[in-house]
């Protein structure tokens, strides 16, 4: 063998038991009791969990946005992403008006798959679905790629009428379609508002963007879902009218999935009156109390798929254009890192279990994105783990973090129980505080359908 | 006295009594039992029924659309609604592009006044917000028309954010907002297929503008209404989906209310599979059997508030140009002259009260659009007064309706119980099958705000 | 004409007019602008309401209840209703075992028929169904009493197979059953708990009987109605659970109605931890603020059909009986001379319209239980005719009731607006502060079906 | 080893994968690909799915009931168990009036123990809580019985005030109340009405107990749970109305669990107009096509917990007593043999995931009733594993089931896919048709709380 984990407990998403774990080849090999198998590296996990690896399915690494690019690359997107636990990273590759998505794709990968510290995939991020583009969602899921997103805001947003038919191809080929949902003509309505009203701080940004303005987004794509009886993911769900119509929508048998992000599970739109309330910024923004205390009530009755991030991190000094105009701040915070570790320790503190957060964070997005050989501990799937000390106390400083971001929202959350390390197909790539893979190990997930 | 109807049964929103009534001036001044008073003129009501005349609070009377004006015009469309016992009519004034909303109401009632035959009201279309135009609303009301529609359809429709606007203003000074709901985007995509696939009939219209269509405009209609807690009228609903949206705001106790139209309550979308479809199209079409239901399920139970017509037929030869291509069939039906009479019917065959028809028809639109002197047979109300038989058989046919149109979708429909007189103002307007009333008897209503 | 009450402004369900009211052998005769007839007694009502008299459909008088009788006989007690400005007063007769419920009937009306100052209707108390007892049911109908009532708790309270018998015949005979619904297991476990623990003070009245264990009988009962199709009134409904069953019923097209009471709108459970507790013990008791809302709220969104008062005072001598044990309290309180004012006095202060309260106090308990000749104030009908000041203030007080009772909940409750006359069928019984009619004016009113 | 199973596809709740297993000491020691380690036994299973053995939670075994007892007595029931892949059995043991708890499942132990052919575990039937029997609870829970059942109807049934205090009791003390909920008055007095009419056919007992009226039971059962935030297990949930009742309280966060039978799932009350109705008496009965329809939804969606059979064979001179009257047929059918092999014929055909059937034939019993050993085939659990032939056709007839009855309603059911092997603790105790173990092996199953 070419590892051993002894004496550990290991998580899965149903179950915690005691046994050993053996990875030979990059695959998980053998789970037992009390192993006694010769192996390469032996490592002793008594007192610990054993995870697997986190899928962090929502990403924006080296994203041309706002006038800028975030701050993280796919080197150090995914460099964080291990050093946080996550093994598996999703970025959206933005479709280029009249490009084949295969290409989108490729584009993309050829500059991921040099850096790569940890294994990845992508969404294709779709603009334009004139003439062949739309058929070529189907050669995009020949690629590995069975999942797209749609953004309901932004000038690069879609109609409704062109949001239906991706939905319909959608449907006719199985992939899974992820959604931004936003009334764009709302926010530009309200922003346009308060800034002629002279109202340009942050929190204005969240006024622009408030509850209701998601709810109706939410519920006009849950609409046109269950139009087609087509399987739909929200995105980044944020707000309680969303999450009640998600709730219902499941409740009514459509295969309506949602994600949220820690963000909103932790911070509330408060946030945005804070004198640096312009780091927080991001779409959708943080919202009421409400919101929060919705989005952990469907997390406990399972009306919340995943967790994921929307990793998104700019620069301090580029936060800082929209000091006087909240319009000018690019939208978008770090997480990548922070994922796992922040579940993790809820679950440490008996606000859920441990098996829900690795069925939020890592086998719900693997069988969701179709994501086969990862998302779980068992025998013959890749040797994705992660051992996490209970004990281990920790708290988030921008310096030990493994990103290229010089701020983080997380900065000071202090956790009870942290990872200690953590590998990825076999490899140690992160242990105890250090990041010890190297770029070009991450392999790109060629996905099959749900 | 100038007119005593003696002998009949009195029919208010909530009661029917036994009772005479007596009119001077245009005002209803007695009522009472066995009234012995001289008056010019004496009606035996034995037998009938005696009901305020029915207010139609959506018409579009020689309104340009589709490359062509509506059949009725002014002077046809008024008449008709006489001989049908609707003695006020709410014609939609189009405001055009950079146009103050009292001019809009002022060229319109420049054409109405000379030949209207009944007593009228104006809702403003609301196309132009920019610059001082929103604040023109506010004069408007002043000028007696405190209601406004906006289109979420047409080339002339609005966005959300204008919408959102105009509700805010209307909550500020008011008003009621109507709205046409339906997804503009949804069904340009729709069509688009549709003709692209070669689908050209008029049962093509109908799958263009499908029950899900119209309810998530229903749905985000209200969503705008509730996050202002603003009053909406939701014009012409015909899906189930939205009746059950309107049902349960309602329930949360916001002030939405909803109209539907006897086509709606009549016909359903098999219509448009005959080989005379095309005449039925109109906007939003008829629905499936089960929003047929979910309408009078909701009338039966409090959730429909009015009946209007949305009266604008137009001629077979201009039905006829989309013979090929259901585009081009101008939208709209005829209906002005047949609510009150198949609404009655309804009630003589014992599926609602007459005591509900009242209120649909006449109480309720003369309340929500502040018609503070018609809408029910009390003392002191203008004596707009329907002397019905429930025992006189009828049938329509083109030639014995009284607009201008040369074909209904009501030709063959047959009614136990028909009205015999309209009168208005105490003035006689229809005679038994004959219009007996005047071009310009009839005059601008000026209304207060609910 | 015996009267005519001038100048005043008519009050309906549906409107509010000026107009003048005539009235010959106690029936409204003429209703008009400017009446000039000559009269008897003219009345002038400038500045005054004119409204129909209140039916308040659920009293106790004279009825025996936990070793005493309630303080108010049918003699006290409809003086006090005409002091209120009620002028039908409905009251329970019991059904003995083994009786049938004509005799109930008649065995009551013979101690109620020398007495009465105004109107009056009994429903019966059903105890006892066996044998040719439920046929007896039809008798009663025929009487001129189609409504019953049958109890979920007290010893004399009916069990689900009996309670769904009386409806099930009910629905064949086309009566009314109202219900009492508490679930009496619940209370007797939760009574005895209490007492077992020492806990004898009002409070602990309400703890065995709080939110759940009403909201649970009111559903059941629902839930029988709703097998048969039958309708069913929900007496005394003080529920936040409830209030929603019923809603809920209602949307579904049920024929589910609910009364509640004045004590409800106005006090909440904590009225149970005061020093006089005691005085408020009733039952169901008070319930929190959340419930107290959710009444207004159906109120307002017309899901409370009928308010009636429960009417059942002790002396302070008998309720002080339980000062130390809730149990020994005789359950009721004073409310028949408050309702009608209490209401108004809302109405005056802009929390829901004047014709809302004419539709709840008259109108709809006239309609639900078959008074054809009350409930409004139209011609033909019964002149029961009350004139309400809005400009007179007045504090209740023992003192200024017309009751026998000794001390009231409503004990310095102020108002603002006042009923200053009542007439019952065109006599003059209440005018400003006294009780100017006479025992065994009051009629025993024999109704119809619905 | 003792054994090593090889090749099969191991389905766990949440996952399928191919892996070798390996057993010694009756536990699960080792999960591998290719394990190639010396063992007494090896078993091929390439081509057969490797599953943990069911759980039934619910059995009346040996069950005195109508005046005589349950055809299969421990040994034949659980031997028929084994049979059918169902490797944990749990029989009600029925207390006696005042009988401490403890004593109870001593009692009933004391008949099982020595004849049991797979693992067992009694839930306490309460009857009697008086005096300090009500703290008997406790004891039991300490000796490993942490569930308890109370039933509505039935003369042994407990009261509203009964349930209540045992339901408070279960959450101070962390147990799980398991309850048959039907509305006794409602039976009794509809069994009084159809005899009284001489409608005494087996289609009258479906008619005694309609969905009403287990619909009214769920929902009084789940107020009293919601109203102490006691977690219950609502067992053979049969109608739709329940269904709906269970999803809205899981939707609100409560605890309420449902568990269903394969003869719900299979069956309509129709079988009940069958000329051998009777053979399917059972109570709750069989409900109508909606009531099926809701329970397979509910499954797919999560609101069903678990799968049992409610097992209680009567022989058919038994059934017979009631040819003539409906009261007189002992209540219960077979199916303790056919649950696994009927619910994995579904997911074999389609219907449901594999893992979603072990989730509630085996890991969910075991989570909600504290069998901390069983449930899954995880490292370290006891080693009851079903090998599952997907292409082994199989139709049931008496004669090749493994009970004492005499006939089943699952005759001439056929399926595709069939188990093959049970292994009980790592022994092989059913052999491709055989039973090949012995009475006595099967334990006392001693639980944990959840």
């Amino acid at each position: 063998m070419d590892l051993l984990i002894k004496n550990g407990t290991i998580v899965t998403a149903s179950e915690m038991f005691k046994a050993d774990i053996a990875v030979q080849d990059g695959k998980i090999v053998e789970i037992g009791s009390n192993l006694n198998i010769p192996a390469a590296k032996v490592v002793d996990a008594e007192g610990k969990l054993v995870l697997p690896g986190a899928i962090d399915a929502h990403t924006h690494l080296e994203m041309p946005f706002g006038g800028t690019t975030s701050a993280d690359g796919y080197g150090s997107g995914t460099r964080a992403a291990a050093c946080g636990g996550t093994t598996t990273v999703f970025d959206f590759a933005m479709q280029d008006f009249d490009e084949n998505m295969v290409d989108t794709v490729k584009r993309r990968d050829a500059l991921c798959a040099p850096v790569a510290a940890v294994d990845y995939a992508f969404h294709v991020g779709v603009k334009d679905v004139h003439g062949d583009l739309l058929a070529s969602m189907k050669e995009a899921v020949d690629f590995g790629v069975p999942s797209f997103k749609v953004f309901m805001v932004y000038d690069f947003g879609v109609s409704d009428g062109v949001f239906y038919k991706v939905l319909e191809q959608s449907k006719e080929i199985g992939a899974l379609i992820a959604v931004h949902a936003e009334n764009n003509e709302m926010v530009n309505m309200l922003v346009e508002k308060y800034i002629s009203e002279g109202k340009t701080d942050a929190w204005h940004h969240y006024l622009s963007r408030p509850e209701f303005v998601e709810e109706e987004a939410d519920k006009r794509a849950i609409a046109w879902a269950e139009s087609l009886d087509a399987p739909l993911y929200i995105a980044h769900l944020a707000n309680k009218g969303g999450v009640e119509a998600v709730s219902k929508a499941k409740e009514q048998g459509y295969h309506i999935y949602a994600e949220t992000c820690p963000q909103y599970l932790e911070f509330t739109c408060d946030v945005y009156k804070r004198e640096d309330g312009r780091n927080f910024v991001c779409s959708p923004p943080m919202k009421g109390k409400d919101s929060q205390d919705a989005l952990w009530a469907a997390i406990k009755r399972g009306d919340i798929d995943t967790i994921a991030t929307d990793h998104c991190p700019f620069l301090q000094s580029e936060k800082d254009w929209g000091i006087n105009d909240f319009r000018k701040i690019p939208n978008g915070c770090a997480g990548i890192e922070n994922m796992y570790p922040y579940m993790l320790a809820k679950a440490n503190a008996g606000v859920l279990p441990f098996t829900k957060v690795v069925e939020l964070c890592s086998a719900n997005p693997a069988r969701l994105f179709g994501c086969k050989q990862k998302g779980s501990l068992s025998v013959g799937k890749d040797a994705d783990i992660v051992i996490y000390d209970p004990e281990k106390d920790f708290t988030v400083t921008c310096g030990n973090m493994h990103s290229d971001y010089d701020h983080t929202v997380w900065e000071g959350y202090s956790m009870h129980g942290y990872p200690v390390q953590t590998y990825s197909r076999g490899r140690l790539v992160y242990d105890n505080g250090e990041f010890v893979g190297e770029p070009g190990w991450g392999k790109f997930v060629k996905r099959s359908l749900r």
